[in-house]
């Protein structure tokens, strides 16, 4: 990349426009005319038309082919004992991905999407890491991953008692993000899927959110891949920790969403802000999934408002900072199935509705073509 | 059918058994050894259970192909004036079925479903039909549905001031049911959707809903396609009129579920239940719908008990019916979308998650596999 560090994502940031209101109102009324009573596929009809305000054309292209996109990364946090899992399984998941066994491998197959894990940030070295992918390859049973090498840093800082990374840094991960978003979608993708993979990585989104919505470290943090009571409340002092560190290092962390991140945040979650970034400028809709591509998605959408238009949350997460961020961003998830795995898997199953009703705008006959 | 009337809804009643809890207790044991943290799959994790229990087997075989069986018939209580449309738009929704131009077309297509559409009780003479769904196939633009001809009768009596049908009418439209899934299974469908048009129909819904769940008229009667407060009013009492009669001509309906539908019903809510009892013979699951195919699921619940652990609730319809026969059946719906369609609609747009919940626990690596 010859360009200017942060050139892409200012250009990129200057290129989003909010979504296409006109175009909404067109899907809305076209759904009035269809052959079925007003408002009875509900949530599909104002799906369909975010669709159609996103594409700024009515009926909507169907979000098909969709990518989802696994951005991996390690964290420094993880030495305060904030989860009971090394960092070396961030490795072997990603070499699961690459096999095709993951859950998001399999749902991501389900739902006729592909998956392109890219390491933003993995503590492991990179000449390893291509080495353990290609065994991966080997004992592939089908419907494997590609692994991309973007790694900006291996894994970020403590954030009880540093910065996870430096803005520079931060500005790096962002751009692989959009980068990313551009390569797949020149691919030929139509729509994306956040996804990541990184143990610890529930503790910085914890402290994102609690930073970006004003909420407390207590009210943020959840148990992750399930950590017992003692071990929440020693994430809880962890997470606020962090959040007095920050607020103290930087005197006051709303203005600079950047500065914040890089502080508090983690290289795949800023590189799944870059994802939504590329995504809205491309007019290309982003599923959101769970606590950690919530954290990122408030994240851009501080570095630019208009990218909300452009997501859709795919589910909610269990998370207590989920519900949080889903909130502050103004956004209902499409579905509520007690999921807190990550990877990209709630959002993922969301897609097959984002389908259906753009393919029901694009579709279904008029009621005066069926009654006529 | 040179078979004996009832003698098929007797056959498959007896030949129903209760779903294999070994094969469920397997399923989750697996799911814990898979490459997540126990439980971070949340609902598709018991989905998957009991995808396994139906089957006999874990891992589960998947739902796939899977067919939406839709069938039409009529209503004699629209002589009442409970909904502003006339019964030609059951025939002129057929049509847009067999055209491929529908909600469910386009839906089923989306999820790679096919549709079947049975007239088993249309007011429409089945010659006229038959010349009606050649000019729709001629017409489409692909993804149509065939049209099976197995009318009982045409249309149902008014039942505020009669009975929908007879018990022989009503066990010959059951038996349409369990004939239809067994075709469709023979064929190679291995997952039923519970599909209905019937100008009218949730008028006899909400009427077996008050009587099966034992709740009043008010409680159990919504707006359907969207009628307003004075015609919900006038509809309220026709369920109310209706009730006390059927109440009043057999002593009590809760004893004999059969008599029950056959005073109250529809055809299509006969031929429903039907579908679930041959899904639940077959060891097939069958998705349920909204507030029709509820109905029809609380019919088959009392013929036979063990029915409803084949039946997964697709989604949850905003009729109030809806949720009533949900709590009284103990199924929860996997999507909330707001959806008041029928057709299948809601059911068939969580045909994904039960595909992704079979193929999680078929394809997915184990921990062990993934960090050993």
């Amino acid at each position: 990349m010859t360009q200017t560090p942060g050139a892409l994502l200012e250009v990129t940031r200057a290129s989003i426009v909010a979504v296409d209101e006109r175009a909404r109102a067109g899907a809305l009324d076209a759904h009035n005319a269809l052959a079925k009573p007003p408002g009875a596929l509900g949530r599909l009809e104002s799906l369909g038309a975010q669709l159609a305000a996103i594409a700024a054309t009515s009926p909507p292209p169907r979000p098909h082919p969709a990518a989802v996109a696994v951005f991996a990364g390690d964290h420094g946090v993880v030495a305060q004992g904030v989860t009971p899992w090394p960092s070396a399984v961030t490795t072997a998941m990603v070499a699961t991905f690459v096999a095709g066994g993951a859950a998001i491998s399999v749902l991501a197959r389900t739902v006729g999407a592909t998956v392109e894990v890219v390491d933003v940030g993995m503590a492991e070295p990179a000449g390893d890491l291509a080495r353990i992918a290609e065994t991966a390859r080997n004992r592939s049973r089908g419907g494997e991953a590609t692994l991309s090498q973007r790694k900006v840093r291996a894994g970020t800082g403590d954030i009880s008692v540093e910065p996870a990374m430096t803005t520079a840094e931060a500005t790096a991960a962002i751009e692989v993000g959009i980068e990313t978003a551009q390569r797949l979608i020149g691919a030929g993708a139509r729509g994306l899927v956040m996804g990541e993979m990184g143990i610890g990585n529930t503790t910085p989104s914890a402290a994102l959110i609690a930073a970006l919505c004003g909420v407390d470290a207590a009210a943020a943090t959840g148990r992750g891949t399930g950590i017992d009571d003692e071990r929440l409340a020693h994430k809880v002092d962890v997470v606020a920790t962090a959040l007095a560190r920050a607020r103290g290092a930087t005197g006051g962390l709303d203005s600079d969403p950047l500065r914040t991140l890089a502080e508090l945040g983690g290289l795949e979650i800023a590189a799944l802000c870059g994802l939504a970034l590329g995504g809205a400028a491309a007019r290309v809709p982003v599923l959101v999934d769970g606590v950690i591509a919530l954290a990122a998605t408030l994240v851009a959408a501080r570095l630019c408002p208009e990218v909300v238009g452009y997501c859709i949350a795919g589910h909610r997460s269990t998370e207590p900072g989920a519900s949080i961020a889903l909130e502050t961003l103004g956004l209902s998830p499409l579905l509520e199935l007690g999921m807190r795995l990550g990877e990209g898997s709630g959002a993922c199953l969301a897609l097959p509705l984002l389908d259906g009703a753009a393919r029901v705008l694009g579709e279904m006959a008029t009621l005066a073509e069926a009654i006529g």
